[in-house]
């Protein structure tokens, strides 16, 4: 087939819009999404952009498109955060692909190891859970404390906003599980961020792109990133929902896409505003009077 | 194994509550959760409900135990409205259900014919689309058609409520879709009625009723209903959402309740009203300047 664009050979078919596109199309088309979904706005002198890095292939594919846009901006920088939470033979190989990713770019960045926030890494902290006989999701645990920290470095570091790597399916996803669950907390929050002075606006650069097309924009790039994924990844109920969504994206192209958007329209005229109070343990931000990072150390013994 | 209530034989296992049950107390569960619905503001003296009765199993529960509850109630009563759209073979079977089964539980009725409402039949409706080559689901024509006229009917009677069969399954279906298609109208008009003189309020009595459950308190009470589905009925996207909320409500019993209780959360939230306007045609009240039934007839060359 020939891209639909400029009539070269096609290398994707892109269901959703019906489009064959070829290599340079595929790509701008990426990078033309991207922008747009951030729009003036963002993308424009004095801006400074902290960016969320794992190493995984979502934000590789971010942080190289960010720093693409923001390289040839006056006066605008991004910053990459990398939380390394001490899980062994998993983050040092994570930490190299970072470092030596940023150090092509010459992209600042900063690494964060749990043991220097916490005094204890992820792993110690499964462990003790596990000795104590305490139930503790680890990516439950993960996800609050990163969430607490790219916040905490993001807002020192004077960022205006921070960049997180959720693809197209990620979202759809975390949409439609909260729609099931009936959670209308959860779903404010993924929707709305809550004003705070403590809080930095968080925004998703590809969150119009699917994790299919973000894999193959890295492969045709030629970017590299860490492909295992984290030992503790348990995602069985996540699993499930992605499977009905990738099958009735299959037989209805365009479902991802319905599903954000018809959520940003529900969204704007929701009229719940999540409260914001700052964690008497440790001063940060929280949606109750101790943040969940506390409450857990608190549980296990480990009170900071 | 024995009911959980009363430890009599069980015959049904609610999975989503974890009871058990006898025949005796399923039957006062449904009616329980029926009344709960309902709720004090609409089973009281001096009320008058409208009744959609199409002669399927859903809405002869739903009237069967909304008669239950009526008929001991001072000055209150409920007034059936069938209508019979005019499929040949199939609604003169469901119009003798209906006639006996009012008949035998001394219920008002009224035979709404569509015949005598837009001077044609469903069937010679759905012929001239065909002739005409103009394509017109017939299952999408029928609904607003029949929502059309059962306000009409109710308000002609005086009916302080419309009630109309929708169990838990068709409801959590009716969210679902509407979510993945991102359509916020839809779902606003699925969950807040406008408010309009000319509207009368609807309520669905049965909509934290599994189908399962609907299905087995007609058979356990002998209510006879029409088994056969509608020859039209041609519902592929809602069978696919239906076989996709089955299986998870299979693996998370009490998925398709917490759809429907989230829903009802977030839709009071939603700052978003529906205009009502009435048909320019018709007068009846309409969303746009000509209600979608005259739409259709004009588009079909049979304006009325």
């Amino acid at each position: 087939m020939k891209c639909s664009k400029c009539g070269s050979k096609a290398i994707y078919h892109q269901k959703y819009s019906g489009l064959y596109l070829c290599k340079e199309c595929f790509i701008k088309d990426v990078e033309r999404k991207v922008r747009k979904s951030l729009g003036k706005k963002i993308i424009k002198n004095n801006m400074k952009i902290g960016v969320g890095l794992s190493g995984g292939k979502d934000s590789v594919v971010m942080t190289y498109i960010l720093n693409k846009f923001f390289e040839t901006i006056p006066n605008s920088e991004i910053v990459v955060f990398f939380v390394d939470e001490g899980i062994k033979g998993f983050r040092e190989v994570a930490r190299k692909f970072v470092i030596e990713f940023c150090e092509r770019y010459d992209i600042k960045y900063k690494i964060i190891p749990l043991k220097e926030e916490l005094g204890i890494t992820l792993d110690d902290i499964v462990k003790i859970a596990r000795e104590k006989n305490i139930t503790l999701n680890p990516c439950s645990f993960c996800g609050v404390m990163r969430r607490k920290l790219l916040n905490k470095y993001a807002l020192k570091e004077g960022c205006n906003y921070l960049a997180i790597g959720h693809n197209l399916d990620d979202i759809s996803q975390a949409i439609m599980m909260n729609y099931i669950d009936g959670s209308i907390e959860k779903l404010v929050r993924l929707g709305k961020d809550a004003e705070h002075p403590l809080l930095v606006k968080r925004i998703r650069p590809l969150k119009y792109i699917p994790e299919e097309e973000v894999q193959l924009y890295a492969d045709l790039v030629g970017l590299k990133y860490q492909k295992e994924p984290c030992p503790y990844s348990s995602i069985s109920y996540r699993a499930e929902i992605s499977e009905i969504i990738d099958k009735l994206e299959d037989s209805h192209p365009g479902t991802r896409h319905s599903i954000v958007s018809g959520f940003e329209k529900l969204i704007k005229h929701l009229d719940i505003k999540m409260e914001v109070k700052t964690c008497k343990i440790c001063g940060e931000p929280s949606s109750g009077d101790i943040c969940k990072v506390c409450l857990w150390m608190e549980k296990l013994g480990l009170r900071v």
